[in-house]
């Protein structure tokens, strides 16, 4: 098929039942199905009641797991959804108070961006009302389901990472 | 915790045990990594493999799916992915002679868009190549496991589904 690295039962067995990448093709839709039902109700929901866009919603969040600050390259890097433009966003949260840049503890060369008292406020208010929404999301599952899937999603992100990483030169 | 429509057990449920919630949130996380994980190297992979976008790949997959053609308002509601500009992707596919824009059969006023024999033959080259990649993806889980993945990734949908529905007006 190509050069990537498979192991090699998973390719003999995909000759001999071609109709299994099917079944992958169905999961992976599946997979994209649930992440964008929740993402989009997510948003309308951020929107309805904040005012506030998932990707500002996502930037706080990261800062608020990090109260030493983070620089914008970090909080680049760990945004969850696609970012936008994250200078842009930082620059309207500095200028409405809920963020300041300051020199780093650690390094005094660098800037990090951290949550006001005010900025974290607004965060911890929107993220427990995100936060019941989302169970509100699962809420058919069983506890049992719900660690099920949380294994299964574990082991394909394992896969994933492992076939990504074969796949780089 | 607001007006949305929530089985009362699970909302009780939620008020003995809190942390319960974070689950649910993790949960909701890893799903988003395992999305972001596999459609980001779906995205690389289409453009090394074949210099193509992931909206133009979804486009084309949504038009192989459908023969008699879609209106452009139908082709945009069925696109998976984020769809950027879909009547800008239609130009340059109908220039490059991918597609063809002609009177709806079953509608003589609707304009409907067609894959071109060139463009079904590009996509199903493509779409060959795509199916080995996410059946690379999900290699590491046995055959059971991507059932029982399937399975509550079905019920997850439907959960979000109605979640969605009980908080519309």
């Amino acid at each position: 098929m190509n050069e990537h690295v498979i192991p090699l039962d998973a390719e003999a067995h995909a000759v001999e039942r071609p109709e299994d990448h099917h079944d992958d093709l169905r999961l992976w839709l599946r997979l994209l199905t649930c992440t964008t039902l929740i993402e989009g109700e997510i948003r309308r929901r951020l929107r309805d009641s904040f005012d506030v866009t998932l990707p500002r919603f996502d930037l706080m969040a990261q800062l608020d797991k990090a109260p030493d600050g983070l620089t914008l390259s970090e909080l680049s890097k760990r945004m969850m959804v696609s970012n936008g433009n994250v200078t842009g966003l930082v620059e309207r949260l500095v200028e409405s108070g809920h963020l300041v840049r300051e020199t780093s503890k650690t390094d005094r060369r660098a800037q990090v961006i951290r949550l006001t008292p005010l900025g974290r406020a607004e965060f911890r208010a929107m993220a427990e009302e995100h936060e019941g929404w989302i169970a509100e999301m699962f809420c058919e599952l069983t506890p049992r389901e719900r660690e099920d899937l949380m294994r299964l999603l574990a082991k394909t992100k394992m896969s994933t990472r492992r076939a990504i990483e074969g796949a780089r030169p």
